[in-house]
């Protein structure tokens, strides 16, 4: 398929000495790039959800790492050792960690440019910007292998709900789960879009609905609670998303709302995607238990766009992620393999066995 | 317990001339009541939402006949016969039952103001202002009866999700769901209260726990989406909701999440309870396949506090309601019998033998 014909949406842009984000807070009533000319401002762009999305995280990111050794190769010209600059770093790197606590693609990300720098000689300040591109365009690559792996599980004439945003703004581009929306809507395989808005922060409502029409992609915004009376219509066959971190058993960390949409779709017979770059599995982790789940200011949940619209002293709960238990989730999808049904054993036999995780 | 003690909100106001009525639309931050002279405002009011819950939606409709009555007389001193000026108020009443079609209780009250005219003599017109009166009265007792025997169900120290708003300003006074939750932490049986906030129209984040808030009920605000990982996290034993119409075979109506949040809470043991006034009752028909389900407008999912956060163009989709299927239903509580895991001969045995519904 001709994947130059979703390149509507660049939320970021690297120009060589700062980094420019497109301000996702505020989208898509304006669309306005926030410059970062530091790790710092990146690393609060990413607190702030200026750039959200767990792909698109870790590749702002590492261009926060690129911003700190170009000031640190202003300050200190003549380092000629990778391993030295990567000690004077460190500091950098470990805000850059501390912005978010759920996504593993931000630590792998973060991880990969220390690696870079590992053992470089003289040559260490390219080499990292190499490995930044690189990062980009890996992304890229793979979300268009995933967009297709994922499109060929759906029957043609199928109809699918997704949740937050998955797209073009949550990674280097085409999407995780929205890159099999987009997929699936080229072949001629989904017939139905229907997206979650996505409370409290509403990315399905701002952004996700936004990014496909740019695509001329026809989509219907539905409220989080809807999802059941959708399914209960029969219009929807598979829900499709992304994920933040994805555990060695198969349980996944993602979007709040993600673990009810699943529980929803097992009653119906709906089936259950999940979409992310091998980059979000985390071995490591042995289940969603050690999951540690971000809890956002309460303050998202009372008020809309800056107004308040929740009486002063009320008090909420504002988890942002949520963990899906490996046995609700019919496939997970990544640009190195596809499990069926996860569970321990298969996704190692899928992702360790080849060296992919 | 002391009733007395929940009595801060009145959201209708029968003013012997007019009715006033608490907009709903700009609560919390504004207390501003909107005043109905003739059955056509209380029918726009009720149609905008100006007030809402099934049995207030009622109550209201009743005072609009009663203000269409009153004009009638105004317009043609003398009428002696309840039968000819009912026929006479017909039109209006059509008005009024037109206002909003999912809920049951607009239709009861209607035909409970009809049934006041019939046979009536020279005194039509203060039976009719009687009649809706008892409906107001006979609500409020309703409510706190309901409120005993649905605590009743509940262990002491559990936690309880409810979903939209069914306190008093969804009723004459004390609400239904709401009722059991105010009963249940006043006996000390409810520890917790978590409110969904209840898209499109916010009634959980900004009437309900509002409402608690005034009674000094501490109550936590959730995202609908974050109900399974709060279930998960093991803080709730019962979800307690309303209904806008109960089937013969216990199937329930409700706002839209409803029945989500009843499959998600079959998933983890979370027992789930309804709790309506008899009036919510429609044995009449058969299944939740057989109710009209309202559609509301996109817009009010586009926007929040009338400001706009959807791109233009965005199609969406809002079902207002929800059937819930008797089969995930644990409790069904009303003012005179409770039904336990509901089904059609149940349901039967316990309103229709005794002449309730």
């Amino acid at each position: 398929m001709d994947f130059d014909a979703y390149d509507h949406v660049r939320p970021i842009r690297w120009l060589g000495d700062r980094l420019e984000l497109l301000d996702q807070r505020i989208l898509p009533l304006e669309e306005e790039y926030v410059a970062c000319a530091d790790a710092d401002a990146v690393a609060g762009a990413i607190r702030e959800l200026v750039v959200r999305g767990a792909p698109a995280i870790g590749i702002a990111a590492a261009w926060g790492v690129v911003l700190a050794a170009q000031a640190l190769a202003r300050q200190r010209p003549g380092i000629d050792s990778g391993d030295f600059a990567l000690a004077e770093l460190e500091p950098a790197i470990a805000t850059l960690l501390k912005a978010r606590p759920t996504a593993v693609n931000l630590a792998w990300a973060l991880q990969r440019m220390r690696r870079a720098m590992q053992g470089a000689g003289v040559d260490w300040l390219p080499r990292l910007a190499a490995e930044a591109e690189q990062i980009v365009s890996e992304d890229l690559a793979g979300n268009h292998a995933m967009g297709l792996a994922g499109a060929n599980l759906i029957e043609p004439g199928s109809g699918v709900l997704t949740h937050c945003n998955t797209g073009s703004l949550a990674t280097a581009g085409f999407g995780t789960a929205l890159g099999v929306v987009r997929a699936g809507v080229a072949q001629g395989r989904i017939a139905r879009v229907f997206a979650g808005e996505t409370r409290p922060w509403l990315q399905g409502a701002r952004l996700t609905v936004w990014e496909l029409q740019k695509d001329g992609i026809d989509a219907t915004l539905i409220a989080d609670a809807a999802a059941a009376h959708l399914m209960a219509s029969g219009q929807v066959q598979w829900v499709i998303v992304g994920a933040d971190r994805i555990c060695a058993n198969g349980d996944v960390a993602n979007k709040i709302g993600t673990h009810q949409l699943a529980i929803v779709a097992r009653h119906f017979g709906v089936k259950f995607m999940v979409v992310a770059a091998s980059s979000t599995l985390d071995m490591g982790t042995a289940t969603g238990a050690d999951i540690e789940i971000e809890l956002r200011h309460a303050d998202e949940l009372a008020a809309v766009a800056g107004k308040r619209h929740v009486a002063d002293g009320v008090k909420a709960w504002n988890p942002v992620f949520d963990v899906t238990l490996a046995g609700l989730i019919d496939a997970i999808v990544t640009e190195r393999g596809v499990v069926m049904a996860p569970q321990a054993s298969k996704m190692a036999l899928t992702f360790v066995a080849k060296g992919v995780a």
